[in-house]
């Protein structure tokens, strides 16, 4: 597959950053980010841009707030570095903390939303755009919220939002390759003028997948993480990716290396991927806080006790 | 997704035995074959069929000979047991030792085979079929063999073959959705009155969703392993695909039941899955074998050194 158009978006520090309290090193960060750019990776998403004062617990690391101090500290010096995107939640930026992109370390602002919250998030996303960055809207959890206000959130986006893309976001890693025909085609028919992102979860192993059936329906965009480490089941990985894509400009061997000397380590530390549990919730179309929940627990491999409590009121 | 005439197949022993020499023992096989039995799967494949004159190392275990009393010893007294199958190579299985299906106690055979020895194949399948089985062909690594011998092997099994199911193997684990829907057009062209079946290999996270492409095109006979057990990357994952099918007669608790008192315990001895020299393979459209050798040595966490060597005369 090659198309130029398309972009590849390595969020690997932010959606990784949701198992470990966002904590990795800078020395992590920065091997991952001159890695990343090495593969000729587009954009790589270092954290979250949320203020201190409204997370002042000192469990946290640097990359909830992605200081443009701490994000300079991992990326100066690295050659041909791939732009630099942050995620922002409606409600938890302190913009004064933001400075206009002119002076900034980083690109891309990337806004999360569910789909009840666009109109915040497209004003947010708005005020980002005029102090000159790059932005996304990532519409959340669209395998539940597929009413009609889907299809105004969508038509929002296109009449309202500045943002150059608008990512569908299968939160719970439920789709299978047909919804994914079916929601870029709904999608399509109200935004005409902006591109279209994808961001898969692995609940069911289907995160590579859709992203490639994504891509066959016009879908430029897409997330992956490096190993797929990201939150509960992870996420599409990047060296699969990577290998689908035969844009002459993409490498995989600094990924490989990455996921040999950064990732098989961090892997026996932290749990994600193919998890019994968030494959159930996967299949039922759930938020993957029940089986985060469980996985603490004594009950952790007690997989039918969970599926029979998760069932309850959806299949029963 | 329910299609009454979908059945599947549960190759766990079967594929799983080429990671443990074939070496479960009768308890474990008694328990998944109970599990399988009670989930609704309608086959479960139990080993090879081979001659113990050919193989008489004594690391092999059982499953690679299946015995009548070996079955027997697992399948015996389980009340609405799925039908039992075994898998014969050409040229190694003693027909001595194999009796008419009204004394036997398995019920199918698949034959498998590389598109060249088809011919042998059905000669052997056909010999089964007049002994009362039920039978497949198994055409392996069809994502290799894609040359005008592929449309003569489909036509042949057309014609010639007493068997109801043609099988595509991916045994590689190389094949994307797309190519999943061109092979079943492909083969469709030749074979209009038995059914097919797909067997997928999850080098690239891609068997499950193959799985699924094959059955939008209308493949009928679908195999799956309980957690992905089987060689190398190994398979498509039982509880995925039992969740995604919604016959009212499978129920994916049993399975779950098997992932956590078995199969947890048994990953921690073996290791199949998503293991990144056979994603390389996978990628590669490659023959498992060099990866299963490089993960046994001191080189099996230098991805980047095995990717180097596998490229040079495909990529280079």
């Amino acid at each position: 597959m090659y198309r130029e158009q398309i972009k590849v978006l390595d969020c690997t520090i932010r959606d990784g950053g949701l198992v470990n309290r966002h904590g990795f090193s800078h020395d992590f960060v920065r091997k991952c980010y001159a890695g990343a750019s090495a593969a000729g990776v587009d954009y790589f998403e270092i954290g979250y841009k949320n203020s201190r004062e409204l997370f002042p617990d000192p469990s946290f690391g640097p990359w909830k707030f992605c200081s443009d101090d701490d994000i300079r500290r991992v990326t100066d010096g690295i050659e041909n570095g791939a732009k630099v995107s942050v995620m922002a939640d409606v409600g938890r930026v302190n913009m004064n903390d933001v400075k206009p992109a002119s002076e900034s370390p980083f690109h891309m602002v990337r806004v999360a939303s569910y789909v009840k919250g666009v109109d915040k998030a497209i004003a947010m996303a708005n005020t980002f755009h005029d102090m000159g960055y790059e932005t996304c809207i990532n519409l959340m959890a669209i395998s539940r919220d597929q009413g009609p206000e889907l299809d105004e959130a969508f038509e929002q986006c296109e009449r309202e939002a500045k943002a150059q893309v608008i990512y569908l976001v299968d939160s719970f890693g439920s789709m299978y390759q047909e919804d994914i025909k079916t929601m870029v085609a709904r999608a399509r028919t109200h935004i005409k003028t902006k591109e279209l992102g994808f961001h898969g979860h692995n609940n069911q192993q289907l995160a590579f997948s859709n992203t490639i059936e994504a891509i066959m329906h016009g879908v430029n965009y897409l997330d992956a993480t490096v190993y797929g480490m990201g939150r509960a089941a992870g996420n599409c990985t990047l060296e699969l990716l990577l290998g689908f894509l035969k844009n002459p400009k993409f490498d995989i061997r600094p990924v490989l290396d990455l996921v040999s000397q950064q990732f098989i380590p961090l892997r026996k530390e932290f749990e994600w991927g193919y998890i019994i549990p968030h494959m159930i919730v996967g299949q039922l179309n759930m938020h993957p806080q029940d089986a985060i929940e469980v996985r603490k627990g004594a009950d952790a491999e007690n997989y039918r006790g969970f599926w029979e409590k998760m069932v309850s009121g959806v299949l029963d």
